[in-house]
């Protein structure tokens, strides 16, 4: 079984955009991961297929409605599906490289794009939706922010990095930011490769890149550091 | 002066994506700003158009040649260029709403995104990009994130949102979570709207909203409180 996604979204000729390029792209053609991007609107009311109305309470903006969405999410998935529902909002559980992780261990993902103000909370508790943030700022919609969640996760997936990603994931997991890389050439506008990369010692090498890595992330983001 | 995006990437057919469609696409459509994405390719080596090699040191992945960056980035901005460059990476600066506002009040943005392991840390010093992380977790490259900052940014261009904005933003930027929100029908699988929100009494609304926004983070995210 591979890992499944499917998208409910207004959108849906957003995907699989620049999932379907590139790594992701690759590892989806290969099989390696499906997805799905279904219409939200299919299930939107009358001649018009209305999926929002303005906010019980009064305020700005349109909120998706619950029977519309609900329906939604029932066409998806079957009550005995196991995929996690995700809701993509500024209000959810931060994504983290642990939660990437623990996402794409699992049978896949059924992730709801908000747009408009927000979702009625009726149907985030009747459905048990799971709310997923990919940081502290505000965008047009879940789409960009579900695309994030599933490139994070595809490429944890058996076969698609292999060793490569490795040496990345440690130094996030071990809440350290990343030392300084270096590449030929030796030289560039004077500017030189740092000596101890070059004279082959090992055990330096491995002290140099944990003090920096070390030094980064105190200067950068102490906060990693408390964790 | 429309808001001008430069990407520096491998994979430009990315570009627009899910940024040509809806709220961005249409902004973009508009001339309220406007996209380039460039290929690093076009300033390889040789005759495969090499853009990386291995890191000093030794190591996995491959790393971003500061040659190869730097003459693309030279050619995509003049000197006097006055946008800021910036490099997605998860060692960068935090996204956050005020960031974005600051980015989406300026006269744009190039953005450089990263694939392999890294950048040579020379290009870093010697073009002063400034390293821009969306969240703690690693994708398989740049482009998404850089599609990330630039949604953030162009709903926030004048003409793009308008008043509909304002109240997502402002709970954000006050560093609490959004209220619940909810819209017809009054009853939905024996879900009622709360009381409070249909009696009309606008400053019991206003703290029912209030008091809500700090439960949910206080519950959720009690980080954001002590900020």
């Amino acid at each position: 079984m591979s890992f499944s996604a499917t998208i409910l979204t207004l959108y849906p000729e957003m995907f699989p955009g620049p999932l379907g390029i590139s790594l992701a792209g690759d590892a989806l053609l290969r099989g390696v991961w499906s997805l799905e991007a279904r219409n939200i609107r299919d299930h939107g009311l009358g001649r018009h297929r209305t999926v929002d109305d303005t906010p019980a309470g009064g305020g700005p903006g349109m909120v998706l409605r619950c029977d519309v969405l609900g329906a939604a999410i029932d066409a998806a998935a079957t009550p005995d599906d196991p995929r996690p529902k995700l809701l993509m909002s500024p209000r959810g559980k931060p994504l983290t490289q642990s939660y990437a992780r623990e996402l794409a261990a699992g049978p896949g993902v059924i992730i709801v794009c908000g747009r408009f103000e927000g979702v009625d909370e009726r149907v985030i508790e009747a459905r048990g939706l799971k709310e997923v943030s990919i940081g502290d700022y505000v965008l047009s919609g879940g789409e960009m922010a579900a695309m994030i969640v599933l490139d994070a996760c595809v490429r944890l997936l058996p076969g698609v990095m292999g060793k490569e990603a490795s040496g990345t994931e440690e130094s996030f997991e071990a809440n350290r930011l990343e030392y300084p890389h270096y590449t030929r050439p030796r030289e560039w506008e004077g500017r030189t490769i740092p000596d101890v990369l070059l004279n082959g010692n090992h055990a330096h090498i491995e002290r140099w890149r944990r003090e920096e890595s070390e030094r980064i992330t105190r200067e950068r983001r102490p906060d990693l550091l408390e964790r």
